[in-house]
């Protein structure tokens, strides 16, 4: 026979010891959490970079701007590099009609195009464009998709696109996608974050795929 | 007095030696590229998952289900963790009307609810719902969204959703959010990003922004 103090609580049940240990340790990460939020005070339109070999840049892209939709806002975007990729998000924006404005400007993939003056007249069509959008107020948030490539490649001059970027308007969020970002435009970013390849199903011999690579 | 072999080339303009080596370049890029994408020959469903420090990876999975959207597919969302968060994106879905099936099944922040016995029922609410989704064949994305925090609170059994996980159907992409994912659930996927921390506006006092952050 064995009292109710011995019977042990059944699987998926908590004990109060149990319970009363994360609560006391929820309370005290509320508490750092609460205080953290507090000395946040400041608004402004941010410089964000989404960089790194992973997968996720220009899809976390689209998807703040899929936030700052949902939120009554505008969003720009221009495409630096072309490819057979993003025609799925493109589609979806049509749901939004003239909130988005979009713009594929690029010439397709470097290795696909092998020619270095087309390749920098488009991007700096490109930049114009975007700067088109910096100074169109009616725009919240403006993705400069793959802009790291023409970066890398010289196709643009960083010290310009960088002192353009740092001018834009206060109230103006701009993400700029693509690996390698140059330092010098990390310098300027008020956030970012290095998408890291740990595993890819392409080195399993599975192929890209409507809806999720494009 | 200098001929035209002494003129430097103007800024902006590319000599044709540059544009030989460029094209060069770009060729052997190409070929590497083509044969890398004739090698992929499979489709199936991706297990895919978004963990790390950095920012982005719920906003990268919304960015998956709106190029899922944009090529006409229907998408499921479990949130398992409710916060104030992404109802920016929830807002935008309402575009698509039913062909987003969207359930905030978490209880709050769990250092919001401090009770762990309300927080384990909820998860376990929200994995049977991830369940029931897994079974409508007509929805070709699932995003289970901070799935990962209820795994590392152990709200839920990690070997139970891991043999679920994988026991989906064959042309159904899930793609897990969260930090500190387990290295089981990883061994089980096909895709893994990891989401660095490089920089961040918190740190420099700016507060969470509408359209941003939420």
């Amino acid at each position: 026979m064995s009292g109710p103090a011995d019977t042990p609580p059944a699987a998926g049940t908590v004990d109060e010891a149990e319970a009363a240990r994360h609560r006391a340790k929820m309370e005290k990460r509320k508490a750092v959490q609460d205080r953290e939020v507090a000395e946040k005070t400041m608004e402004k339109g941010l410089l964000i970079v989404h960089t790194g070999p992973g997968k996720g840049k220009s899809t976390a892209a689209f998807g703040l701007a899929l936030r700052m939709l949902g939120r009554g806002g505008r969003v720009g975007v221009v495409q630096f590099i072309k490819g057979a990729w993003q025609t799925g998000e493109q589609e979806a924006f049509r749901a939004f009609g003239d909130r988005v404005s979009w713009h594929t400007m690029g010439e397709g993939f470097t290795w696909e195009t092998q020619d270095l003056v087309r390749d920098k007249a488009a991007a700096a069509r490109a930049f114009a464009k975007a700067c088109d959008l910096m100074a169109d107020e009616s725009i919240d948030l403006l993705v400069l998709d793959e802009l790291n490539i023409a970066l890398r490649y010289d196709y643009l001059d960083l010290a310009e696109v960088v002192a353009v970027l740092q001018a834009r308007r206060p109230g103006l969020h701009v993400v700029v996608t693509g690996r390698n970002a140059k330092p010098e435009l990390l310098a300027a970013a008020d956030l970012v974050t290095e998408m890291g390849l740990v595993k890819h199903h392409f080195s399993a011999g599975v192929k890209a795929q409507a809806g999720i690579e494009f």
